[in-house]
C-alpha cells in the first residue's frame, strides 16, 4: 500500500509517492502560483501532480492509502479547511473538500507544515519511535512541531504550537504576527542574517564582510564559516545565535520536557558547529537539572530535504 | 465515599475531607517543619492531621477512597516521589511509600500543588468541566498547571508544565531557578513588590508610598490600590506588570491554544482590575486572531482559598 505526500511550500508544490517504510519511490514538483486571486487554480495544479505521481509510478487512486498534505500556516485538521496561510494566500480554503473533487472518496489529511515535519521524524526520522518531540525548524520563519506520548499535539482548533511566536525579549525585535520579540524574530535565518549585517557594520575587517562580498550576499551560512576560521566578531555572531535558539528550546523544553528538541530548517545544515553548543546550552539552563529533572537532547532533524513530503506522508499513517 | 486532599506548603500543611461533589465538610492544618534534618518528622505530622481528619468526621480510612497530596517543586506522580522541593527541603523523598507505612493499603496520589490547583479548577472551579486549560499563579513565585483534554499535562517524569520559567526577557532580572529573564522573574507577586518599590523610589510623590506607610509594608496591592484612585505613577506600575503577564500568558496561548487561562494566586484577588485588562491584552496580541483562530478567554481561578484542598483531591478523582 502507498501513500502520496504533498509539501505545499511559497515556492513550489512538491509531491512524493511514499510506501510504509518511509521510501520515496518517486517524487515530482510544480510552482506556486502563489498570487493567483482563485485558490483554485492551485487546487488543480496540485490535481496535475497527483496524476503526475500516479503515472509515474503505474499505481491506480485505489492503490492509494490516503493523501497527506502540508501547509504552511493555521489549518484546521479536523474540519479540512486551511484557516490561513499568509505565504500562499488562502483564507479559508476548504482544501480537503476541493481534492475530493478531484479524487472522490480519496482520504485526505492535512496539517500545518511543521506539524507534518514533527511527524515524519518521529515516523521515519531521527527520533524514530521517540515518543515525546519538540521539533524545532530555523528557517524563514521559525516553526514548531509537538509529539507528545507519540501523537501531534494541537491545541484547540490546531491553533496552538506556535512556539515560533513566543516572546523572549519583551518590547524586542518586531515579528510578523505583530508582537515584538518573538523566538522567531531572533532564531530564525532571516534573524541570523540581520543579527550578521549588524556585526559586518560594526567590524570592517570582519572575515564575513570578505565571505559575503565572494558568495555576492549575506547568507545564515557566513557567520558560521567565518567563526569555523576563528573570526572573533564571527563567532561573536555565532555565540549569540545560539544563545538565542537555546532560550527559546529551554522554554520549549521547560514547558513540555520531552525526550528530544530537534532542529530542523536550513540553519540546522550546520550540524554539529549548532547542535553540540545548543545541547550544552540545555544542558547549562533547562530546569531542575541539578535536581533529578531527565536530560532533554537536542538532535538534528534527519529527513531534511524529504521532510515534507515523508512528514506529510505520515498524516496519513 | 469521600476522599483526603492534604495540601503541602512552606508555612503549613492543610487537610480537608471532601465529598464528590467537592464540598470540604473538614478541614485543618499543622505547622510544616521545614528545617527539620529528616523528612520522616513531617511525614509523622501529616499521618497525625489525617488521623484527625478522621477523628472529627467519624470515619474509618477504609471509608476514603484516596489520599490527594500537592506539594511544590518537582514531584514524580508516577513513582510517588518528591524528586526537589526546595520550599520544604525534600530531596528524592518517596512520600506515597512513607505515607502507605501509616495507612496502609491507601490509594495516595501525589503531584505538583499548581498542577493539582489546575485540576481542582477543572473539577470543582471556575472552569469545570473545560476541557483544556492553562492555569497560572501569581503568587511568590509563578506556577502552571496545564489541562489538554481534561488530562493533566505533566511531560517526561512530570517535569514539564514549568511555565514560569520561560524566559521572557533574554539577559533580564535573575531567577531562583538560575536563568535569567524568566516569566516568574517579572509577573510573581515578589516582583510585582520589586516593580513598585522601584517606581515609590522614583516618584517621592506617588499614593503609593502613602499607602505602604500606613500598611506598614509594600504589598502587591499597594499598586493596584493606588491605580483605583488614580495615581499616576500607581496606573503605570499596574500597566507595566498587566504587560508581563500578559506576555507570559499570551505565549502561553499560543503554546497551548487552551479554552481558558485562569489566573490564580495572592495577586488574581485583585479580581476585574487585573482579568480585565489581561483579557484585553489577550485578545490583541494572542497569535492569529485576525484570521479565524479561536479567541482563548481569561479568567479568575475561583477556588482560591481551598484551592489546595480540594486540588489535592482532584488527584484521586
Amino acid at each position: 500500500m502507498y501513500i502520496i505526500g504533498i509539501d505545499i511550500g511559497g515556492m513550489s508544490v512538491k509531491g512524493g509517492v511514499v510506501d510504509q517504510s518511509g521510501t520515496i519511490i518517486y517524487k515530482a514538483s510544480v510552482e506556486t502560483k502563489a498570487n493567483s486571486d482563485d485558490y483554485r487554480v492551485i487546487i488543480s495544479d496540485i490535481a496535475f501532480l497527483i496524476n503526475k505521481l500516479l503515472q509515474h509510478t503505474n499505481l491506480k487512486i485505489t492503490d492509494v492509502k490516503g493523501l497527506g498534505m502540508g501547509i504552511p500556516g493555521t489549518i484546521d485538521s479536523v474540519k479540512g479547511v486551511i484557516v490561513y496561510s499568509n505565504n500562499i494566500n488562502f483564507i479559508n480554503v476548504p482544501i480537503v473538500a476541493e481534492i475530493n473533487k478531484h479524487f472522490n472518496g480519496l482520504p485526505v489529511f492535512i496539517n500545518n507544515d511543521a506539524n507534518a515535519a514533527a511527524l515524519g521524524e518521529h515516523r521515519f526520522g531521527s527520533a524514530k519511535d521517540v515518543q515525546n518531540i519538540v521539533f524545532v525548524t530555523l528557517g524563514t520563519g521559525v516553526g514548531t512541531g509537538i509529539i507528545i506520548e507519540g501523537k501531534l499535539f494541537e491545541g484547540k482548533a490546531s491553533a496552538g504550537a506556535e512556539g515560533g511566536h513566543t516572546v523572549i525579549c519583551v518590547d524586542g525585535e518586531p515579528c510578523s504576527c505583530g508582537r515584538r520579540g518573538c523566538f522567531e524574530a531572533y532564531a530564525s535565518a532571516v534573524a541570523l542574517v540581520r543579527q550578521t549585517k549588524a556585526a559586518i557594520a560594526e567590524n570592517p575587517f570582519t572575515l564575513m564582510k570578505t565571505i559575503a562580498e565572494e558568495k555576492g550576499k549575506i547568507s545564515g551560512r557566513t557567520a558560521f564559516i567565518a567563526a569555523a576560521h576563528g573570526d572573533k566578531a564571527g563567532i561573536q555572531v555565532v555565540d549569540n545565535y545560539v544563545k538565542y535558539v537555546g532560550e527559546g528550546i529551554v522554554n520549549l523544553a521547560n514547558i513540555f520536557r520531552p525526550d528530544v528538541v530537534l532542529i530542523g530548517g536550513g540553519v540546522s545544515n550546520e550540524g554539529d558547529a549548532l547542535i553540540n553548543p545548543l545541547q550544552k546550552y540545555m544542558d547549562g539552563h533547562c530546569y531542575g537539572m541539578q535536581n533529578g529533572n531527565p536530560r532533554v537532547l537536542v538532535k538534528k532533524a534527519s529527513l531534511t530535504n524529504d521532510a515534507g513530503i515523508l512528514g506529510a506522508a505520515s498524516l496519513v499513517l
